[in-house]
C-alpha cells in the first residue's frame, strides 16, 4: 500500500486503541532495569541507549517516536531504546535479554500499518537505525548486501549511478528499512514486475532469539544446499529472529517509463483489459492499477490532481492506471500507443477514454491520484481499511457485498458510514478496502468484524495481502490459514524462540 | 544443468558406488513386510502396489527404474513401489509408515543428479507419477495448481494455447515432475528471467511425516500473513515431507525469441560483455550461458552442430549464447541488432566474430551446442561434475586452478585428466566444472575432493548451485553451510521428522 508522507509528518494525536493484544505472550516477561543499562553500557556508548531510566534518565519525549506508530494508533511504554552500531552488538543485547526473559521489539522505520514495530507493554525497543551501511554491491550481478538499517530510499539513491534498482518501492520509502521491508515481506508497487522478496533476497543475516549470529548472507544467486531457513524470516515481523542484514538482487534501471489513466464503463472489463494488456505490454508492463469511481471521486475532490475532463469520464464505472517500465523509449511507446489504438478500435470498446502521459510531470501527477487516495479518504472520514488477497474478478463484489451488508444493518447514511471503496494492485490480486465513516464506532466495528474476514475467507482469500498481521490482526488469522498451519507456525516458534522474547504479542494468536 | 534426453534411454550399465551414504540415519528405520502390503492394499487398488513382496510378488526387474537413478549411479534395493492417486492416499501410506518406522522415498521423475531419488537401503518408494491431474488454471492471474505428479511438459503443453509458459525449463522436462523440481528447487534455463522457484510458487500442499497434510495450496500472489512455511519444503528434497500439490505463477508465453553464439578473445571480456548485454537488452535478456574453448571444441568434435567457422573462431578463447526472448519480434530483434552493432564498431571490441540465428532451425542449431556439451563430454571420457556457484569473474580461475592442481599432481595426461572444463550461467552465476578423465580413479578422486569443495569455500560460493545435495554430497555439506546453519537444519528436520522416515540419509550429514 502507499500511504503519503504528508501523513507521516502530522502532529501525533491519541487516538482510542481500535486492537487487542494478547497479554498472555507478555505475561512471563520482565521490564528492563537500571541493572540492565548497566550491563548494556558495558558494550554500547552512551548515544546508542536511550532510557527513561537511570542512568540515563532521558526526557520521556525522547522515546515517543519510537513507542508509537505513525498512524498514532498503536502506543506503548517501553522505557528503553536501545541503538546497537554491529551484528555483534545485536547478539550481545539480545543474549542478555534472552537469559534475563526481556521481551524484545526489533525496530526499523516504524511505518508499518498493523502496530508490528511498536511495543505492547514496555518491552525493549532494538532499533537499527545505526546500523544504516552499504556493505558491497556487485555491478555485474546486481547483488547488494546491506545493514539491515538502510533506508529504502537511500539504497535507491546509492544504485542510481551504478544503472540499478531495487525491486522494491513503496509509499513509506523514505523512512523505512530494508531490514524492516524483508521482516514484513512487503509488497508495494514493483511487486508486479520484480516478484516478492522470497523471490529476490539472497541471502539474511538474523541474530537468532538467544543472540546466535546465523550468517546465511550469500552474494549467489543460486544455491541448492539444503533448507532455505532465510525463507522463514521473510515475512516473520521480528518474531523468530533480527534480520541485521540483507543480500538482495537489485535490478536493471528501466531507461524508459510511461503511464496511462484509463476510464472504463464497468467492472466486468478490468479483466479483460487486464489481459489484453499483459499481452500487448508483455515484459515491460510494471503497474496494472485499479481504483473504483467512487475514491477515484474522492480523489478529484480532494485536489489530487485531475487525470480526465468531467464530462469523458460520465458514466464511467471504474479507472485503472497502467505503467510500462522498459530499456527503450521508442520500442515501449509503440508498445502502449498500439495497445491504445487496438483498446479505442475495437468494434466493443472496454475502455471508455483515457489520457497518456507525455511528460514527466504528466507522468507523475497521473500517478499523484493513485498515491493520493488513501489522503483523500482520510479527508473525507475516519477510515476502516482492509489490505486482502482475494482473486481478481472478486474485487467488485467485495465492496458491493461490504456495501449491501452495511446497508443492511442501517449503517450506510451521512451519519455512519458515508463510501465503501475499493482499490488496489489488479496484478496481484490485493484490493484495499476502505469502509469511510464520519466516525469510528464500536457498532460499525461490529458490523465490519468478522464479516469482512468471512467474506474474505469464503473466497479462499488473503486477510491481509502485504500490511502483515502484527499487533493488528492476530485475532484474524485463522480467516488466511488453516489450524494445521497455525500449529506449525506456533512450533517453529516455540524451536527459535522458546522463552518468547521476540516481538512478543505479535503475528501468533 | 542441461542433459539430454538421449543419454537418459542409454541401457543401464552397472558401475562402482562413487558416493558413500549415511547408514547412521536408516539404522532405526524397519523394512516393509508382507503385513504393510496388506494394510496397504486396504485403501489402494493391486494397480498403486507394485513390490516384490507376496501377495504382489512382481518380479524385481519391475522395480529397477525405480531403484536406479537415470545415470545408473545411485542403486536402491527397495521391495516395494506405491503409486497413490490422491493426496488422501499418500496422508495414509505416510501416517502407516510413521508409525512402523518404515523409511519413505518420494520419487517424482527421478532425474535427479545427486542421489536424492532413489533409496539407499530399502526404503518404501512413493512414487507420485499416478497423481497428474492439472487442477485448476486461471488464464488472468496465471496461476496454475497442479497435482505433484504431473510431468513439466505436460504443464507446458497444456498451458501453451492459453499463451503461458511454465516458469522453468530443464532438459529432463519430458519425465521431470513439477513436485521433484519443487523439491529440489530446480533452477535450468529460465531463472535468469523469471527467478527462482521460492519467487515463483505460491502455494503447496505437503503431506508431513506424520501423515498430516499442511495444505498451505493458496492461489493468491501475495499473502502477508505469518510465516511462509511452504518456503522450507522448496529445495528440502523430500526430507521434510512429500509435496503433493503446487500453485505456481505461470509467466505470459513470450512472442518472439533470438539468440546468438558470440566468440570472445578473452575471458577476461565476458563481464564487460555480460553488463553490456544486460544493459542493452534489459528485459527481453532471457539467457546468457558461458563455454570455455575447450568444452566448444569437444561440442564440435562430437557433431552437436557448428556455430561458426573455424577460421573465425581462431584465437576465441570462449563463447557466450545470448538468448532474448520478448513481446514483439521487431522490437527485440532492433534491440539485439543494435547491441551486436556496437560490439563489432567498438573501438577495443570484446567478441571476435558472432552468428544470430535467423530461422527456427538456426535457433535450434545454436542451442544444441550448449545443450549438446554434457553429452560431448561424455563421449569422452569419465566427467567428475560439479556444479557449483562462485562469483562470476571467478569462473575461469576455478577452471585454471583445478587444472593446476591436477597437473602439479601429475595427473594431467592422457592416461588420467584429459580435459577440465567449464561451462553454466553466467547469469545466475552458476558453474559446471567437469573434469573429464580416462577413467573413474580414486586417485583422481582424492585429488579433486576435497579441493575442489575448498576452492569454492574459498570464494564463499555454493557446492551445489542446481542439483541438490541428495546422498551424494551430504558430506561436503559443510562447505557450502556453516555450523549454524547446518545445527538449525537438523533442529527443522526434528521438528517435522522426529522418527527420521522421509527420505533417511539425504541432505543432511
Amino acid at each position: 500500500m502507499l500511504f503519503s508522507r504528508q501523513l507521516a509528518r502530522r502532529p501525533l494525536i491519541r487516538a482510542p486503541r481500535r486492537w487487542t493484544h494478547s497479554p498472555a505472550a507478555l505475561a512471563g516477561l520482565k521490564s528492563v532495569t537500571e541493572d540492565d543499562l548497566v550491563h548494556f553500557a558495558h558494550f554500547l556508548p552512551p548515544t546508542s541507549i536511550v532510557s527513561t531510566l537511570s542512568p540515563s534518565a532521558a526526557p520521556s519525549s525522547e522515546l515517543e517516536s519510537f513507542n508509537n506508530d505513525w498512524m498514532n494508533k498503536y502506543h506503548g511504554r517501553s522505557t528503553t531504546v536501545l541503538k546497537p552500531r554491529t551484528t555483534e552488538e545485536v547478539s550481545k543485547i539480545v543474549k542478555w535479554c534472552n537469559e534475563r526473559r526481556i521481551g524484545i521489539v526489533p525496530q526499523g522505520g516504524n511505518t508499518g500499518l498493523v502496530g508490528g514495530s511498536v511495543p505492547i507493554r514496555d518491552e525493549l525497543i532494538l532499533s537499527l537505525s545505526n546500523m544504516s551501511k552499504i556493505r558491497s554491491f556487485d555491478d555485474v550481478s546486481g547483488i547488494l548486501v546491506a545493514d539491515a538499517g538502510c533506508v529504502l530510499q537511500s539504497l535507491t539513491d546509492y544504485l542510481a549511478p551504478h544503472n540499478h534498482i531495487v525491486p522494491l518501492d513503496l509509499g513509506a520509502k523514505g523512512s523505512c528499512q530494508i531490514g524492516g521491508n524483508v521482516s514484513t515481506n512487503a509488497g508495494g508497487l514493483r511487486l508486479l514486475r520484480y516478484g516478492s522478496l522470497h523471490g529476490s533476497v539472497l541471502g539474511l543475516e538474523v541474530v537468532l532469539p538467544d543472540g546466535t549470529i546465523l550468517d546465511q548472507l550469500t552474494t549467489l544467486r543460486k544455491d541448492n544446499t539444503g533448507y532455505d531457513l532465510k525463507q522463514l524470516f521473510i515475512g516473520a515481523e521480528g518474531t523468530l529472529g533480527i534480520v541485521t542484514g540483507v543480500s538482495i538482487l537489485a535490478a536493471p534501471a528501466p531507461q524508459a517509463s510511461n503511464n496511462v489513466m484509463l476510464a472504463l464503463p464497468k467492472f466486468e472489463n478490468v479483466l479483460p483489459l487486464y489481459k489484453e494488456t499483459k499481452r500487448q505490454l508483455s515484459e515491460i508492463l510494471s503497474a496494472f492499477e485499479f481504483m473504483d469511481r467512487t475514491v477515484y471521486d474522492l480523489a478529484v475532490k480532494h485536489g489530487q490532481g485531475r487525470a480526465l475532463n468531467p464530462e469523458d469520464v460520465e458514466g464511467a464505472e471504474c479507472f485503472v492506471l497502467v505503467e510500462t517500465s522498459g530499456g527503450k523509449r521508442e520500442h515501449d511507446e509503440q508498445k502502449l500507443n498500439s495497445l491504445l489504438e487496438s483498446l479505442m478500435e475495437a468494434d466493443v470498446p472496454l475502455i471508455n477514454t483515457g489520457v497518456i502521459a507525455t511528460s514527466p510531470a504528466q507522468f507523475s501527477s497521473l500517478w499523484a491520484i493513485r498515491e493520493g487516495l488513501t489522503e483523500a479518504v482520510s479527508k473525507e472520514g475516519k477510515a476502516y481499511k482492509y489490505d486482502i488477497s482475494v482473486p481478481l474478478y472478486k474485487f467488485q463484489e467485495v465492496v458491493d457485498k461490504t456495501k449491501n451488508h452495511l446497508q443492511e444493518k442501517g449503517l450506510l447514511h451521512e451519519d455512519a458510514v458515508k463510501y465503501v471503496v475499493g482499490y488496489g494492485h489488479v496484478g496481484d490480486g490485493n484490493l484495499h478496502l476502505n469502509v469511510v465513516a464520519a466516525a469510528y464506532t464500536p457498532e460499525i466495528e461490529a458490523a465490519l468484524e468478522p464479516f469482512v474476514y468471512e467474506l474474505v475467507a469464503s473466497y479462499k482469500g488473503s486477510i491481509s495481502a502485504e500490511h502483515g498481521i502484527g499487533a493488528m490482526k492476530t485475532h484474524a488469522l485463522k480467516y488466511s490459514k488453516n489450524e494445521t498451519s497455525i500449529e506449525w507456525m506456533k512450533k517453529i516458534k516455540a524451536l527459535f524462540d522458546p522463552n518468547g522474547i521476540m516481538n512478543p504479542g505479535k503475528v501468533l494468536p
